[in-house]
């Protein structure tokens, strides 16, 4: 259940970035993290697809604009402090550039993991 | 399934810090997020209880230290770049400071919202 009234104010950081995690709305996977600026938000609202900006290609990036795996925005939360977006989303194919479903396929030993 | 063998290398950023999502091992809901420096990752390693640097108090935050709503670390994924680390916790309580379960309590109104 969401809240019922709330201003959103995305708290941007210094280079006017917000960290935004990617997550598959069916399989709850986590997918990947990337930011967005102003700009990416409101073209994330205004297509339902994600937008983020490429801190390496410094520009607006489109997800799947090349690769075709765009990701349909099926709901957006902000958290406590609005500083970090989670995105669930409807993926056409994978997150990673690697090909893979997700970029977090590097599993770390731990003693707890199954 | 986990990649066979590679090397951890964490990119912390210009501020020696990299972001940690976390999200819940059983129910996949994602908690919070935080920023972890060198040493909070080895504090999450060696004790395996969630460590975070706060950037506001400036110093390392065990999570859960003084409210009790502790993180046992159940897994911990690192993504393609390295430059991001997804810890899947058992939480002994709620992760917001606010008491709710999860920091991301408020929901964006989008058209695919169900």
């Amino acid at each position: 259940m969401a809240e019922p009234k709330f201003e959103i104010k995305p708290a941007y950081n210094h280079r006017g970035l917000i960290p935004a995690i990617v997550q598959n709305h069916q399989s709850k996977k986590v997918l990947m993290m990337a930011w967005m600026n102003e700009q990416a938000f409101k073209m994330t609202l205004e297509t339902e697809e994600a937008h983020f900006w490429s801190r390496s290609r410094n520009e607006l990036w489109h997800k799947g604009e090349t690769s075709g795996n765009t990701m349909k925005i099926m709901d957006i939360w902000i958290d406590c402090d609005q500083d970090t977006v989670l995105l669930l989303v409807d993926p056409a194919g994978p997150a990673c550039h690697t090909g893979r479903e997700s970029c977090f396929y590097r599993r770390m030993e731990i003693k707890n993991a199954g």
